[in-house]
């Protein structure tokens, strides 16, 4: 193994926007990658930003690893660096060539180019491919343009060129911080965190509430909600507020005053009552949960219609178009399933919760509730946990 | 080709659900599958449905596109039917061994079993493991378990048999009709009818509203709009009601009356209050947009927030997790992406609009432009353009 000099850092979507708003996405891309690095111990000299790229001076592997995490980012590259002289170039691409293609193994140069050279990219590559070839020609390696076992890539950008073989694929989306902040309602199931980590990779600050259902619900489901946000600090270039709010206590108060089938939506609607508040406070821009429609019994187009109504403020659901297993299949990779699966669901749903829930008799249910009282008393008692 | 005597149609999200649900859910799955196939002129004899598997009974190739298409179907197989006996079984399986596994290649056998028999489901896969090598050992072919390159599959259930070697990926997701009815927004973008589509997909029933902004608009948006509701009718047992409205007006009226960098919140908050309107009308749940967070300048959280305030019902944005690209590969996947591409843009968008709309900016200029009688003026003459 060769090593390397720099990791090469590239974003597609960024590269899409306007000067103005590119140029602010880039600043925050580099701030978010100078963080996650210093949270990681990962090191490195520098950060240089040039033309669509971002260039880590670095030769630590982890590097590769976390900067592919960081939103926003399409792809990395640990390269090799030279001077922008086509003998240095093959030099180095014979270096590089003979570190990764084995014997009798076929190869290409893929190159390009930025800046004024006295050589097209064509050249580049004739003359990379030319000078592996000298090098390795005797150990049967022979150039295949169109499907090769390797791949030399050679980029000359300015003074400077790049050789590389590796390209890592990156999170994709928007840096972090970039589209407002969210408040994410997190329950301890598998769903939230994946909701959650969705508006992350589009670039939304995320703080938690987490509405603790006690007595209804037990520790377990407490424990799996904290490590499912530990989970996602790995994506995360800065930490997570978390609120914590008790819910048990409004629970309790709807199964005295209301009809049993209505509980699972008054239950929602003072989840979402007490996120708006939370929202407000930190000057949020709306809510995100992890709702599914038809997943469980009570997830009905009509229960949803009923626990949104007049609440004023935007409420995402970033799974509502996914399936079951496109959900799963996400947790998986994020690493928050494991933390996310295990028994303990709330005991204050009834066996048989409405799943066409009224309107009206939401509303007037809430009266009798209560419900403003019994949010303002949450709101008293609903405090930062993390921070 | 040997063909095949039935279809079978496997569902995994619905096999999950309580026997009430699920029982609802077969049926619709069922109907949904007759009518698709009707659609399609494809010929079929019967369908009969049997402990988590639906048998359609036909040999027309055209039926297993169009069942893989319908919502809720996790695979197809063409299979061939024979009776429960070990002997028929084995007969058959050397019979499809022999017309798709080639001389020196390798195969393996799986089997399951549902119902009594005398023979157990790994009987069954040697018995016709052995048939196979019995009809074609001589022709080199031979078993691997691990990496084989055919599978052939016997299903035994009760008194019937099944053997097949193809499982097509079906579409996934619920039974269309299953969540309720939502009104989704077409603006004849690429956004819109993905949106549109990942509703349908985990079961609602889609009516689409298409707020015609001429003179702002072209002729061209228009057309691409009803070319995506073409696209996506191939993926419906069902027609869509099309309601059309002209909003050009509403924008004229705001250019006249409010802060122009307001323009696109205000044309986003009457497209909503429209839609809100044939909510009503319809019965419907909720609205769906294919909003995504960063994608244009004016899509800020900020802006989202702006949009939805007090608006009282549920706006769903089904795109708010995911990357342009991931958007654009479900455009390309479902149909829908060539019919949405091409200019035309609305030209009564502001060459800065505002990227920070604040809510009581945004309330005041409403009043200012009257947007109750605006809405009034609007929902009497919305149309109906296709139903």
């Amino acid at each position: 193994m060769l090593g390397f000099d720099v990791v090469i850092v590239r974003y597609d979507e960024i590269a899409l926007k306007g000067r103005y708003v590119r140029n602010r996405y880039e600043r925050a891309l580099v701030n978010n990658l100078k963080m996650m690095l210093e949270r990681g111990g990962a090191r490195y000299t520098g950060i240089t930003r040039e033309r669509g790229r971002i260039f880590i001076h670095t030769s630590d592997e982890r590097v590769i690893g976390l900067a592919s995490r960081v939103f926003g980012v399409a792809s990395v590259s640990p390269a090799l660096t030279t001077t922008s002289r086509l003998m240095d170039i093959g030099w180095l691409a014979a270096r590089v060539g003979d570190s990764v293609i084995g014997d009798g193994e076929s190869f290409a140069v893929r190159s390009r180019r930025t800046g004024s050279h006295d050589f097209t990219s064509r050249d580049v590559a004739v003359h990379c491919g030319d000078a592996i070839l000298k090098e390795m020609g005797e150990r049967g390696v022979y150039v295949d343009l169109t499907s090769p076992q390797h791949e030399i890539h050679v980029e000359v950008r300015g003074e400077n060129a790049y050789v590389y073989n590796r390209i890592e694929r990156g999170v994709g989306g928007l840096p972090l911080g970039t589209q407002g902040k969210m408040i994410a309602l997190l329950s301890g199931g598998i769903d939230s965190p994946v909701a959650a980590w969705l508006m992350m990779k589009r670039g939304c600050e995320i703080v938690f509430l987490y509405c603790n259902n006690h007595p209804f619900s037990d520790e377990d489901t407490w424990k799996r909600a904290m490590e499912c946000i530990e989970a996602l600090r790995a994506w995360s270039p800065i930490g997570f507020r978390v609120y914590e709010a008790p819910n048990g206590e409004n629970l309790r108060v709807f199964l005295d005053r209301c009809d049993e089938k209505l509980v699972c939506v008054l239950c929602k609607r003072m989840m979402y009552r007490i996120a708006i508040e939370i929202m407000k406070r930190e000057g949020a821009h709306g809510i995100v949960t992890g709702t599914s429609l038809g997943q469980v019994a009570s997830q009905t187009a009509q229960n949803l219609m009923a626990e949104a109504y007049q609440l004023s403020y935007p409420i995402y659901h970033p799974l509502i178009g996914l399936d079951k297993k496109e959900i799963i299949t996400i947790a998986e990779r994020i690493g928050t399933y494991t933390s996310s699966i295990g028994p303990g669901s709330c005991t204050a749903m009834p066996d048989h919760p409405a799943t066409e829930a009224k309107i009206e008799r939401v509303l007037l249910a809430e009266e009798n509730a209560g419900v403003e009282e019994l949010l303002q008393r949450t709101i008293e008692r609903t405090k930062v946990v993390k921070s």
